[in-house]
């Protein structure tokens, strides 16, 4: 038989957004596409204690669990919270998931009706975009500068269209890395109190930040999360979520939500009506790791903070290749990726099929915004690959864009 | 801020489905209405042993992994059912899941277009019937006899309202227990193929048979699955769905689906969307379970087969208690749960709230229909509670009915 899908799934199933990931899977062929962490410091070790641990215990631990998650792990998330960052929650609060790309859905799932105008910075990454999309919002992107999204571009749109959410990664967003001033933070909120619109803060990026140690001690208080900002000040502004996939590992599947307990109620309905629960053997797994293990937590996040600066440093020298003399960037202070723009009137997906050709990938930025209007920038991941990965890969790409200047 | 909920999620959180889980945590409490397998029986030590060898390989294994699946876990299940079954896949035709929750979340997704019409058997799991809401089907509930889906009904259904789907449970559905003649498979599959209705199998109960060992040997020749029968000609009739949870355990989170390449391939888009991967890493210690390990799949299905018959007698047993002389039911051959008609004019919801009061509880059967209709049924667990459970769990049902009765 002949299957009918969805309207909405079938543009999600024509879009370009799998493609690259097949061809990344080839073994000589170079990666800068994807969003991965650095295997060499996934905590395997220790994870495997935690495991021992978990499974030598009463078989209870294997069966389903609640579906808000397991309640010890929620409980450590609002004790680190208090105590790294100042940051007050009640365990009832939080909503295990299997990810933040999960808790975006849910979220969306949950609040946007077809046809309801939500807010996205441009660029924004494509996971959050696929999932507006399918749940048919009116997409609206509103440009940041290199402090954040525009205040008064935001005003505009709240005035003009009136948007249920605003979707927003204020600590090195996907893809441009840009960290929002403190005062940006406090802009932005207040517009969106003003306006009721809902703010989903995507941190996933936001432990990842580079520079001296001084500087990494106090910066959850030089950039709060905008979930602080409002808390401190008695609001339920924010839904903020998290993960443990670019700080601990991506196979545990374990990332959070925290908010107003009537979302994350509707969430945790929702979540049980989509896979029921995530894994609570995993939940386990990573609470005894975090909490009951000689594994230190802090010192792991300071470690992956100096190799992925160091691993940003080799790409900023690797851009003084030819083929990158007319592209702009911004270095970033934290996060996975660098955005690059091309040089005039080169198209990223023009240069992906190039780049492909000669073995390497990035993501093209045509795929971060809803109206392809970022077509002349590319995302690279600079966390995964190591030295020789990223030399050749960037020569590869430097030779691509070579191909195409020298035509002009 | 107040938060207004989109439209069909508001529905799914006013339902109540929710609020007998909550009441079963207190440990005091007998549920008889959860879905759960009886944990002693998970293979945990054996588990250990797996995830013990997955921990101490490569940390790449904590990687993100591809999108459907790790690829050995997948081939395994192939050659498990073409040994054990008969029936012919390849690995690229199934999608490893989170369940089978989620697999009918993601197939309903892809498929489904507001006000499309799908038809349920009548009574239908209260999981797939929130899936369908959510997505704005049009559920069409079509009568059961003691062989399965009426195929006079099934047909005058698929003239009227021309569905895109059927979902079945041919093998002791939840929540009859209902288990579906030969000639009823083929009947309801030639329906399908005359109409062009794509059928979605859900097999979790399937491998839960009770009997002789000689009715066990040749069950999937008695009782095939719609999938095989399809699949030998040469159809694409059927997406199957299956999962580990009631197997193996639960808290591994992983289930399968097993199709024609098209929806295999529009599912694992949607996943991407939706969660990313379910956890390669829990994926890969169930491969080494399986493959690996000197645990001996059959002879723990088997296991698991002779002691949930034992626990159904049990059950049986207590049905002689004076309060159900009037109830109804068919003894199942497998599954999990057991159906019962209550006497005459009693409503589930109402027997439902007395035996919270006295603590314990089951599903009541309105919420196993759309329109209500089976509200003067009850669905009951054997498959968890121990022996002393069952007993004090059933005699305070028994006593809750008898009140009613008493009464008239």
């Amino acid at each position: 038989m002949e299957f009918s899908f969805a309207s909405r799934s079938s543009k999600l199933l024509s879009s370009h957004l799998n493609r690259v990931n097949k061809e990344q899977r080839q073994s000589s062929f170079i990666s800068l596409a994807e969003e991965l962490p650095a295997e060499e410091f996934f905590p395997i070790k220790r994870l495997g204690e935690a495991a021992r641990k978990v499974l030598s215990s009463d078989p209870s631990v294997l069966q389903y669990g609640e579906p808000e998650g397991y309640a010890p792990l929620r409980s450590w998330i609002s004790e680190d919270w208090k105590q790294r960052r100042g940051m007050q929650t009640a365990a009832d609060q939080i909503l295990l998931t299997t990810g933040t790309q999960q808790a975006i859905d849910l979220i969306t799932r949950l609040l946007v009706d077809t046809g309801d105008s939500v807010v996205v910075e441009n660029p924004t990454s494509p996971g959050c975009l696929q999932v507006l999309e399918m749940q048919g919002a009116d997409i609206i992107a509103v440009e940041n500068d290199l402090e954040g999204i525009l205040p008064d571009c935001l005003e505009a749109q709240f005035q003009r269209a009136k948007p249920k959410l605003l979707f927003a990664a204020p600590s090195f967003s996907n893809p441009t890395g840009i960290l929002w001033s403190l005062e940006r933070r406090k802009a932005v909120l207040e517009l969106c109190r003003k306006y009721e619109v809902l703010i989903i803060e995507d941190d996933s990026y936001g432990e990842l930040h580079f520079g001296t140690e001084e500087a990494a001690a106090c910066f959850s208080e030089s950039y709060p999360a905008l979930y602080a900002l409002d808390v401190m000040d008695g609001g339920n502004q924010v839904l903020y979520i998290g993960s443990f996939s670019k700080t601990i590992a991506p196979a545990l599947r374990t990332g959070w939500a925290v908010g107003d307990k009537t979302l994350i109620k509707g969430m945790s309905s929702l979540k049980q009506m989509a896979d029921w629960q995530s894994s609570p053997m995993n939940q386990q797994i990573l609470y005894h790791l975090l909490h009951e293990s000689s594994f230190r937590w802090k010192d792991h996040l300071a470690l992956l903070n100096r190799e992925y600066e160091v691993r940003l440093k080799l790409m900023l020298e690797l851009l003084k290749r030819p083929g990158f003399k007319e592209v702009k960037y911004h270095p970033p202070s934290g996060g996975m990726y660098l955005w690059i723009q091309l040089p005039n009137g080169l198209s990223s997906e023009a240069l992906l099929r190039a780049s492909i050709r000669r073995g390497v990938a990035f993501l093209p930025g045509s795929r971060c915004s809803p109206g392809k209007q970022t077509d002349e920038y590319i995302r690279i991941n600079f966390s995964r690959p190591g030295r020789e990965e990223l030399l050749l890969g960037m020569n590869l790409i430097s030779e691509a864009i070579q191909e195409f200047t020298a035509r002009r």
